[in-house]
């Protein structure tokens, strides 16, 4: 569904395409809400440029004349919006050929997304644009916005005026966008561009966020996905993003109907596709989503404030059910509420705060502001200055209309002085959610005052995923990208436990010993050299979990036993799978304490060898306390998922227990993990540590499908 | 803190309190924010009583005239909002108890809030009154709104007109009270009444959440809470709205402060201060939101839509990508989307939708819909007619202005009419949050359209909690209260294992044999006794993690390994803690296998004993996948629990494993929470279960103090 930009078209095609100077609308009907969007939006919006219509009937439609048809035009206009039914396409698509136009917004539906004619239809039309040099937007979108040049292309009506910021919208949807960008004007968020991109025939969502990255007007990007298309791609433009220092955030849609699907598989269940999508963003800095809302304040706060330096965040209110609130969430967003210097106490119990009111994060100035409200700036100053801090918080607002002006003012100009005189963040928030008024834009863009994000819950949850993104910004800028390392490895198919421990073995990751006995006396014979009590497994190709179909027996204390082991082991599982084939029973020496973890690769459908940690045990699992991330991986990266383990303490030394070797652990993952970029699936359960031992117990492993 | 109300005001005070036909205003002043807010607020609300300034100098306030002193007002208000400072309250209660007023509402801050001194006045001020038959609300508060009487007692201006419902407000918080209001206006949610109650002087939250489940106007309550004053009078009133079919929604503010706290002791960080309000709320009945906008969504919805029959819910829309939102949104929110049944797919098939549309739920009509509009309101109609559906959500909106009436009025009249025509509860919900505006709320009045929840994210949240609570209030009248069963049990202070184990085996709870060695010979003998291969673990009252000082051997295989056993444990113990008190060595046989659970009783601080069941292992409780309730509980209540732990699926068969026998580990569980509910704390760690065998490896018991 998602090709590039046509080679033909050239790289600086998209960038006209939504800049256009000249408009025509081909279709266009005064009965048509399509075509009446279009014309009204674009004269709402003062589009500066030529606007053009064509009609079969060269009637006037929304009060502008008409030509009959494309040909006629007395230009060749920038951009054709066409709003003709599908079956027209064609007959369109030569007309404006002919004329020499290169840029088409195509609204029409029943194409790539209605079917086999409809596909085949769409096929029909890209091969003939891609072969004429022509570009295509669409089909089966609504259109798009530069809120800059304003140019609104739009097919249903937009809210308007625009209020252009640095909000550039990429969306799957096109409904979505419409309702995007009405949000975002109610929170006052100002958008540079919003496009939408339907079938994606030519031109996909990777090409407007590739488009947005770059674009100077755009300093923060909103994503709305239901698919990645090309995530080699994405992950290129995530670290040109992060070069940049332009923010990405993603809402992926599709969380609950894609874990449902991965449920099935074992070590898939460990991972998930959705996990897989959110690994992603954790390693490449893009910051991910739950809702629309999340999404809009994000970038709304990004846009505004940046990545503010760390999460270490001042709080001061007036008021101790909001200390209380706020504190609920910010805790919850990853933020952090130092208690204020000595310092700062002082200078705000100097400030004139009553006796009683105890001075903390968050401070409540209480309802002594009634009496004295310059305790309040005083003591946005004292936090402000305080190096304990990142950012400071405070309550805003924005008037809704005149009558509020009194009320917010006087506060309002506090914040403007302090934003000048300190360079300490500052961020004014709402309490709870209301629309920013018409009456309220005009009063901020003459004041000057900044954006005030919507809710403690909404811009606390922003600021502390800004407080990320610097973060990891960081981190990302100052290591090198993790390298593959190539790892020769012969034939292909699932290994047996004894092979597959080998190639573990060659590979740096220490194995229990093993062996295999074809016999009930050479598995006494092999128990014996190797030291009681003994494991027995089962060696199959056919088998994955062992111990349901009786394949495993532990303990084995002694020769006799070991002998009646191996016949019970053989019979148990030719009982329960008759077409299982048996090449025999291999026997480890038992271990005893220890920790157990799970250490596997497995192969994503889209993203790729995707390496999974996590603390074993049947139960454990079930928990899923699991991290996970796209391969390659550096030995950071590995230390990090160890490290956002819930049960991590337990390698760390927990309640006396001597610690884990982590450089020697992190060591043992990078070679599983190189194993695992080069192999369909691997699976080393339990990976046992303890202070002096690191030993892998079980491997699945199942070589790749050779290639070419 | 919190005194109920004085039980010589009687009980119909609160209620009078509330709902006064006088009012007079004492410290009434041209130049006082809280004056003027006051008068304005009633005037504007068009309060149809009467209304009386007391102003020392007798001068015209606000437009009105004054008296000089409370004694020269010629009436007995129902009501005095005293203005005054703190210091002058003492004289001002003494003038309104020789004038014969009854109730105060009392706004001074300096008092119980505010160190020694003002704790002291504060009890001068409630004996007083209580003395002289006065009710005060407050101190320290802002006042209370009764929406359907026109009262707004409000030192602070209240966002007018006041839009009357259903939803009763109760808030600790004074400007939180404000805030939630506005909230409420904007979100189209109308209240009956909002009390603020400040320091809870003589009237509790507790007091006026017992009066608004009361209160015929009143159809859900909404409470902000920074405490629960008095726990066992909170259950007996959530009882009561049960029985009334009242909800009762619940912000308790201080989540995370709480955990902190807690976080110390062992058993506690299983619990936790928190989560034990969760667990009282979800056994109650109680819905626990977490954040100020849910607590008003989910109200709002209950308001207009009652307790939904189930959480099986419909979405019909007219765009994909709002399926995709919402999907992901609807099973966060514990709804579940059936498919339709095949009756309902031919039906709307039969209303023309386009082949290729996929017909499921959600249901998306496709951009069809605007060419053929009546398909939306045709397949709203068969999802309605579907009994697979306990509600039908779909895309609702409400005009802002005029211009909006064309897009909105054709769906909202195939609402209105659908409504009519069947019985499944019918939900529009807006996709994202915006505010209704005064034409919105008067549009909605006009033509009866009923409440448009505010966004998916909220409203399916809320639709959720209103399946959940109707569901849990069909449980609680379908079943008895589960009754405490006394155990009498001896003496005080922590048992030893040994006499803890016979406690438990004498009350129900089987647990392994276990002798108690005092020499290393008398160990072996035991150990040969009891059959190889044995536990051994110190015998202390001053050790509760034994593992940790080494304190605790396994796997003993022999008698010349137990005696060395018996002098490593002493030895180790008395290295690592000099002076603790050691009895001896526990000697048991070893178990293997088996799962691993954690059963406990901790007594609350605040809500008394509180039952806690988990997995064990240190792991497994590190991750916190434990289920909590308060004491006394049923065998329903104890199943529940099980069933609520993820691990949850090993009890009952995984993998091939065999079932535990659930009926017996409840009575198991049942014996352990009544030996808890009569002790201080007893914690079984492990009970370890399997197929056939349900057997504690390990207890610590403290009995409780002698009372009396």
């Amino acid at each position: 569904m998602s090709d590039h930009i046509a080679p033909d078209a050239g790289p600086a095609s998209l960038a006209s395409l939504l800049n256009p100077r000249s408009v025509a609308v081909i279709g266009a009907s005064e009965r048509s809400v399509w075509s009446r969007s279009v014309v009204q939006n674009l004269g709402g919006a003062g589009f500066p440029g030529s606007l053009h219509l064509v009609n079969r009937r060269g009637e006037t439609c929304h009060g502008l004349p008409s030509v009959r048809s494309v040909a006629e035009l007395d230009l060749v206009p920038d951009l054709a919006v066409v709003l003709t039914g599908s079956s027209a396409l064609e007959g369109v698509l030569e007309e404006t050929r002919a004329k020499g136009i290169r840029h088409l917004l195509v609204f029409a539906a029943g194409l790539g997304e209605a079917g086999a004619e409809g596909v085949a239809l769409q096929e029909r039309l890209v091969a003939s644009a891609r072969a004429n040099g022509q570009l295509i937007l669409g089909p089966n979108n609504l259109g798009f916005v530069n809120a800059h040049e304003r140019v609104v292309a739009f097919g249903q009506p937009i809210p308007l005026p625009l209020l252009p910021g640095g909000v550039g919208i990429v969306s799957q949807s096109g409904a979505l966008g419409i309702y995007v960008l009405k949000y975002m004007v109610s929170r006052g968020i100002g958008a540079s561009m919003c496009v939408t991109v339907g079938n994606e025939a030519m031109i996909s969502g990777t090409d407007v966020l590739e488009h947005l990255v770059e674009d100077p007007g755009t300093r923060v990007v909103a994503l709305y996905l239901e698919q990645v298309g090309d995530p080699e791609r994405f992950l290129r433009i995530a670290r040109r993003a992060t070069e940049l220092g332009k923010p990405i955030v993603l809402y992926k849609a599709g969380r609950t109907e894609v874990s449902a699907r991965v449920a099935a598989a074992h070590t898939g269940s460990l991972v998930g596709d959705d996990r897989v999508v959110s690994a992603v963003c954790a390693q490449y800095g893009v910051i991910r989503v739950d809702t629309i809302e999340d999404l809009v304040t994000t970038a709304g706060l990004l846009d505004s404030y940046g990545g503010v330096p760390g999460p270490r965040t001042g709080f001061v209110m007036a008021s101790g059910a909001m200390c209380a609130v706020l504190a609920d969430r910010a805790e919850q967003a990853g933020l952090e509420l130092p208690v204020p210097s000595p310092e700062t106490v002082a200078g705000i119990r100097a400030a004139n705060l009553p006796a009683h009111a105890a001075i903390d994060n968050p401070l409540d100035v209480t309802g002594h502001v009634m009496d004295d409200p310059q305790i309040l700036p005083a003591a946005i100053a004292q936090f402000l200055d305080d190096p304990r801090y990142d950012s400071v918080v405070v309550l805003g607002d924005v008037p809704a209309a005149e009558s509020d002006l009194p009320r917010v003012e006087w506060l309002s100009r506090s914040i403007l002085r302090l934003r000048t005189e300190h360079t300490t963040p500052l961020v004014p928030m709402r309490f709870l959610p209301a629309d920013t008024t018409p009456f309220g834009r005009q009063w901020q863009e003459e004041t000057g005052h900044p954006h005030v994000p919507d809710s403690f819950e909404r811009g606390l949850a922003a600021l502390g995923r800004s407080a990320w993104w610097a973060r990891r910004r960081a981190e990302l800028l100052g290591c090198e990208d993790p390298q593959p390392v190539p790892v020769a490895l012969p034939g292909a198919g699932e290994l047996s436990e004894v092979e597959a421990a080998a190639l573990l073995r060659a590979h740096g990751v220490p194995y229990v010993p093993s062996e295999v006995a074809g016999s009930a006396e050479e598995a006494a014979r092999i128990a014996d050299r190797l030291g009681f009590p003994v494991a027995m497994k089962v060696v199959s190709p056919d088998i994955a979990h062992k111990t349901e179909v009786g394949g495993v027996l532990l303990g084995i204390g002694d020769e006799a036993r070991a002998k009646e082991a191996y016949t019970e082991i053989v019979e148990s599982v030719g009982k329960a799978l008759p077409d299982a084939r048996v090449q025999g029973v291999v026997v480890s020496p038992m271990r005893s304490g220890g920790t157990e973890l799970v250490v596997g690769v497995v192969r994503d459908p889209q993203w790729g060898p995707v390496l999974a940690v996590g603390f074993g045990g049947v139960l454990v699992e079930m928990l899923r306390d699991t991290a996970v991330r796209l391969l390659p991986v550096g030995a950071d990266d590995i230390r990090g998922m160890l490290a956002e383990l819930r049960g991590y303490e337990l390698l760390t030394g927990f309640r006396g227990r001597p610690a884990v070797d982590l450089d020697a652990l992190v060591d043992v993952i990078a070679a599983v993990a190189r194993i695992g970029s080069e192999v369909d699936e691997v699976e080393v359960n339990p990976l046992v540590v303890d202070a002096d031992r690191i030993e892998a117990l079980d491997v699945l492993l199942t070589l790749r499908a050779p290639t070419g």
